[in-house]
């Protein structure tokens, strides 16, 4: 393969997670140091700033910055929801990319991201080869939602499984002080996937998980559930729940869309956004048991929280980066780096892959309804074994002052 | 002072907080060495137990068990919300309480609570003592609102103002990855005094601090707050405001109401508890912006997330409880052990000092309105400089397999 010799350019698309920024340490530590990279650009606003010649010159920065990048959360360079048309249908974008990577030779382009992000990718990938423009596209995988298909896990679901365990055990705790009791309800991320929701099943490694768990693989019953939740009320003095935000019932109607139409139906005033899911179920349950019930949302704090990281998902989340890199200079395009887990040692052992991008795109990877509880009381061992591995060990920004020292 | 023998009895009230088993840590060893004190109880559900004879024998305890406790967040003996009635209109349960008393020899009553505590402590000692019961009743103090009077500040409020401080820096970070922009309300802690909520503003010596600050010490005025965060948004694209739970309206409506309000005002079955503040004021903010809207609650978490726990804050809580014992030992009663700050040196030192019980009881300790920016935009410099020594240092139990070890 002859060596391509050209500018590179990465970028952050999607929801922002703890470690997306150790990922770009890997794209940017890796392409500074390969010769047949000419310049490291970083886009603001992912595909946006691509469009709009908005880069950084990652040149500028000092290896100290990237080391702080490593435990800096959030999208350093700034990130964005934008699907590009199909080219057929219109071909504006995709124009103007083409002129953008002509006009700075950018040969090499690395985009961070989940599925959709993939897809972007691709779509670019496949145009610049139409074009005849000599390019190598590579995805870098990212999503706190661990729902990329192909890969055994995601950079990003490490740190918030880790940090949605550890606050499930920090809340198991608090919820028990008093002799009344108390319905808790945990709210945590996951529209179609509830691997996010599954890590709280973590916390009853130390003997402090949820009574029961609810992930929108399956359909939800909220008579059952509050059934369920009465049940172990009357006979524990408490009760926690944990729920992803996904969660339907059988028709397929989101359950926290129950609280809405409740506000909505008399007033227009609330609209959608009165009361989240945890707070509408908090209702019910309150409804149900008359106990003292709270709603507690992990909301973003879950993909957030850094200063909680998991080492084995910072420095797998570097080393992806890297190997994007890598992958591209030897030739490879159109692929995005996997994950591959390799047991047979005794231990985990986290290898890449290369993946096509056309495999990854638009598909969504679910937790196995094997690992599902038929009882509804969490997920099996299996799960625990597969999850425990990705949030070992502690990672924390440099801390000066009492709080965290981070990139801006 | 004769040497008073007898057993000794520790009690938790009130909310937990991160720190409060770090003080029972510091009463059990320090109590346990005593030559004086026979026997160390702990009371399940602080007062309630002593009523019920439900205790701990601490002796059975090891030494790493304390150590532990150290790190352990919520309350490890179980706590209590239960006002005494006074004496004069109802002894009962201070005839069960002298019954207990004599029969297991208790001479010694420790309390570790807020300003309710105090008073059961004031109470306890003030009936004793008129029974001609000989006993020394000593308080410990213990709030993450750090309203208690006399002190220079409370057990509780340093890590649950570090979490604050941090989770503010890294929702900051999240918020701004977008380039459309993000209205954040952050929901904090805080009925009648806005210690915690003040603390957001820590997060602004990194730069990723609120751009708006609301405690309860001064009404709220929803409509200039919604015209500032109109501005703000239309300057910056984005807007993050910081608002104790406690903030009412100048008429002492608390704003909360303002949503559940309208979710009652047609339906009967939301009840009180339909969204919170956060949700009710980012419904407002939407209305008036049309931004993206996220309101944001730390719940529990502020108060219970010991693996970010402030060294300063677990050390002095420590402190103040072997302080409780070593005073009681020494002739010491119906005091509560205090901090005082000594700046002399130029840097932080924290000092002990005893309150008498009857000053502290039932007073409520607000943030200075001199320390409240008068536009809103948070507090001043004496707040940081009063509250960042608080903060120092990191704290975190034992992490064993990607989670915290704690006590059960």
């Amino acid at each position: 393969m002859a060596v391509l010799k050209g500018a590179a350019i990465f970028g952050q698309s999607g929801g922002p997670t703890s470690v997306i920024n150790a990922s770009a340490a890997g794209v940017f530590t890796e392409a500074l140091k390969q010769d047949c990279i000419t310049k490291v650009y970083g886009m603001a606003h992912g595909i946006k700033g691509a469009l709009d010649e908005q880069f950084y010159d990652m040149s500028q920065e000092d290896l100290e910055t990237f080391e702080l990048m490593k435990t800096t959360p959030s999208s350093a360079l700034g990130s964005v929801r934008y699907k590009l048309a199909k080219a057929e249908d219109d071909d504006t974008d995709y124009k103007r990319l083409l002129e953008v990577f002509k006009k700075y030779d950018i040969r090499y382009f690395f985009y961070n991201g989940g599925n959709d992000s993939m897809d972007t990718c691709n779509k670019i990938s496949k145009y610049m080869q139409k074009s005849g423009y000599e390019m190598r596209v590579m995805g870098v995988p990212k999503t706190i939602d661990n729902d990329l298909f192909g890969t055994d896990h995601c950079p990003g679901y490490g740190s918030a499984a880790k940090y949605i365990a550890t606050s499930t055990m920090e809340v198991y705790l608090d919820a028990r002080v008093y002799d009344k009791g108390m319905v808790t309800i945990l709210e945590i991320m996951g529209r179609n996937a509830g691997w996010l929701t599954a890590a709280a099943q973590l916390a009853t490694i130390k003997g402090c998980g949820p009574d029961l768990i609810y992930l929108p693989e399956k359909p939800f019953d909220l008579d059952d559930c509050m059934n369920k939740v009465a049940e172990i009320y009357k006979k524990n003095k408490n009760c926690i729940i944990a729920v992803s935000e996904g969660i339907k019932d059988k028709d397929g109607k989101y359950i926290s869309e129950y609280g809405t139409d409740l506000a909505q139906q008399k007033d227009s005033f609330g609209h959608a956004q009165l009361g989240g899911l945890a707070a509408t179920l908090a209702n019910f349950a309150k409804q149900k048991t008359g106990a003292k019930v709270r709603g507690i949302e992990f909301s973003l704090l879950q993909r957030c929280s850094a200063h909680l990281g998991s080492k084995t998902d910072v420095e797998e989340s570097f080393r992806a980066g890297q190997e994007a890199v890598k992958a591209a200079v030897s030739g490879v395009t159109d692929h995005m780096v996997a994950f591959e887990r390799d047991m047979s040692s005794g231990s985990y052992v986290c290898n890449t892959k290369l993946l096509n991008l056309s495999e990854v795109a638009n598909t969504e990877k679910t937790v196995p309804l094997s690992w599902i509880k038929d009882d509804d009381s969490g997920l099996t061992q299996d799960f625990i074994d597969y999850a425990l591995p990705l949030i070992q060990g502690e990672s924390c920004p440099p801390m000066v002052d009492g709080t965290p020292v981070c990139t801006s």
